[in-house]
């Protein structure tokens, strides 16, 4: 890793603090192990990614529903899905200094990265959060580490209550929990975590059509999100390297200031999981297809993609370093505010008044800033950091011609606009 | 609880199996103690009651900013908060059946419900879910009971990334987990539940004043979502019944059919946060007033809200039998689908591709149905059952006239409608 892209990381760990869009969790008590909370503009930020992707992926499609299933499940979910036996990572630990590592994390696996000590032998641990439901007895239940169990389980409630027809989709956004060993990177590797996954239930022989399918359509995603395909790698996981249910996967990676890493996954699960949860439950969940009189347990193609990754992604994508500013270029359906308003100054009522009256207007439809603090070129600054892709300014030309500056974050053009025709010229802009 | 009553609920919750509202959460599995997974049709009515409350409480508003805090903070929150310590419910416990009751849950408070046993004394349980941070020490973290800490906690990096100014108000939407010892009531008392909150900063002198101002905007609120008032108790909660950091309190309760029970809560939290928060942690939590040069720490107004509360009590307002059908009557803007859209014949190719054509049209600005299966009678049950406002009809004479049959869900009146003019028809409807 070398020093200026370290300092990258460093740049936007400290804008995201700065400008409120995120912030070390539990600060004041000096912190939570790598725990963030996302601040105003961050969950403005998030919530566009996460409404994206539920347009994309599921409102939009015809073949896709949601699903909004419980964290905590019936701990004989897990023994079915074989998370209990073996969601397990390797820890090693020091003899000397007692920091714990995993394996993979370290490139020489002799001696300890801090202080050179000796390695204790590597062991394994299971890394889903245990807690107890109820109020007396050891009842033990887990934090999913995962979504997807949740559309498998419900897999028949969703047949019957739907009646679609294979090939169709499940899709769910929520919180997983995964107890890593060793968190880090700021938003990527986090042990509480949000992820937007879906399930597609396919016949077998149609395996490989739909992955090249799915393939497809979270290209159209990273494009969507403003990804660059240089800054994008399609890693074909080999054979002996998969998850023992997949027959094919791709690592969708990004290439972070720390390294090429994952961002995204896409997986054949075979039908593992409905077949491993039909003969754990003993409930049938084979599907009968009504054209060709037969019954199967479907087949399943996985896209996988995590909130907070794409949030990072975005971000470091979005950030620009230029002459006197930071600029944030994220695409404007991301940006926590599509358009700030200001009076060319606070403190002349006219001026004020009529930024006002243009702000009221504009809101109905889109998030607007307000800003009436500092001078205009303060202003914009801000504004820039967060991203926002237009500002509006009231200045004392606009009493008498009934106009306005409009200023793009990206060209810093400004353009005259009538009033009047300034929602309409907006919206084309911002389309 | 009188049968008809215990009946509605039974009716409720199979439609909401039926037709994709709500499973019973882990069912393959012979369930989980109460726990419910939000399906097709209602995690979009899910996502609707969260979208309204976001933009009528955060996006509306200029004094009002959202958060997304994590679920697991550091331990020394809930130490601060007064949690750890006294976040405890009552329990008995039955000496022959050994089931356990909260005490507020009987009647008889000497002999058991079930069995008619004599109880054990009562004893004190801390019902906050505790799990394990990191691989191998012990290292105990709680599942947050509340959203509300994180507002306070993030309080300072808010203040200076915002700087707004008092009156302000952080709000939040997140899961929270309560290790209740007898959820139950569908999704009345869960142990894993969504809420809605806002802290409002404000100066002590104001409360009073700032304590009607959201009384009147949680009532504008219960209107948006069609809450008839004869349904809605406001419950002021008399000294020495509040919960020890409040100093008035009122509980808006809901008349479910299980009982006049809490909807949502409105508190005047004193400044007991803050205060305790920056005494545990040492940081100043203080807020300089520019205007009167003074220094001191916010007080709280706090409007709280259960989602899953809302969606049941949505649900219940909304619930209507008729001669030959039910109509979920639902408000507009909770509707999971706005628009159904049918050809009268699923064999008829002209039928189905002008059928396909309004369809696709009407669905780049709303979320719309699309039925093909068994006759117009049938599809127009289904939309109702799951309170689509509209259903589209195109038949024979669409061919030739270029028009089509909207048919209304509360009235059941149809009428033709051009197909050029059916969006904006449709879109004043709507509003």
């Amino acid at each position: 890793m070398n020093e200026s892209k370290n300092n990258l990381m460093d740049k936007i760990v400290s804008l995201a603090k700065r400008r409120g869009f995120v912030f070390p969790g539990s600060e004041i008590y000096g912190g939570l192990a790598n725990s963030w909370d996302y601040g105003p503009v961050g969950v403005e930020l998030k919530n566009n990614i996460k409404k994206l992707w539920w347009q994309f992926f599921v409102q939009a499609r015809e073949d896709v529903v949601g699903l909004d299933s419980t964290i905590i499940m019936s701990t004989k979910v897990w023994e079915a899905s074989g998370h209990l036996q073996g969601f397990n990572d390797a820890l090693v630990e020091c003899k000397s200094c007692k920091n714990r590592f995993r394996p993979d994390d370290l490139d020489d696996k002799t001696k300890c990265l801090l202080c050179g000590g000796e390695f204790l032998p590597a062991r394994e641990f299971n890394t889903m959060f245990k807690t107890n439901l109820g109020p007396v007895e050891s009842n033990p239940v887990y934090l999913r580490p995962e979504t997807a169990q949740g559309m498998f389980v419900d897999f028949k409630n969703i047949m019957s209550s739907t009646r679609l027809k294979i090939p169709f989709g499940v899709a769910q956004i929520g919180k997983g929990f995964r107890n890593e060993i060793t968190p880090g990177n700021f938003l990527f590797r986090l042990r509480e975590f949000e992820m937007m996954e879906m399930e597609y239930f396919i016949k077998e022989e149609d395996w490989e059509k739909y992955f090249e399918y799915w393939l497809g359509e979270v290209k159209q995603w990273l494009k969507l999100i403003g990804l660059k395909d240089e800054n994008l790698y399609f890693h074909e996981i080999p054979d002996g390297e998969r998850a023992h249910y997949s027959k094919r996967t791709i690592d969708i990676e990004y290439k972070y200031p720390f390294g090429q890493k994952e961002l995204y996954g896409l997986a054949y699960r075979t039908d593992y999981d409905l077949k491993h949860h039909q003969e754990k439950s003993g409930q049938d969940l084979s599907y009968y297809d009504e054209a060709t009189k037969t019954r199967y347990i479907p087949h399943i193609i996985e896209p996988s993609f995590g909130v907070d990754r794409t949030f990072l992604a975005v971000m470091l994508e979005a950030y620009r370093e230029e002459k006197d500013r930071i600029n944030l270029k994220l695409p404007v359906e991301l940006a926590p505010y599509k358009v700030a308003v200001f009076p060319l100054l606070a403190n002349k009522p006219q001026l004020v008044e009529k930024a006002r009256s243009i702000y009221d207007n504009l809101r109905q439809d889109l998030l607007v800033a307000w800003d009436d603090r500092g001078n205009i070129g303060k202003r914009y600054f801000s504004q820039d950091e967060i991203g926002t892709p237009f500002c509006v300014t009231v200045d004392f030309d606009s009493l008498e011609k009934d106009d306005v500056t409009v200023r793009d974050r990206d060209t810093m053009k400004q353009t005259r606009v009538k009033i009047d025709e300034l929602a309409e010229f907006l919206k084309e802009k911002l389309e």
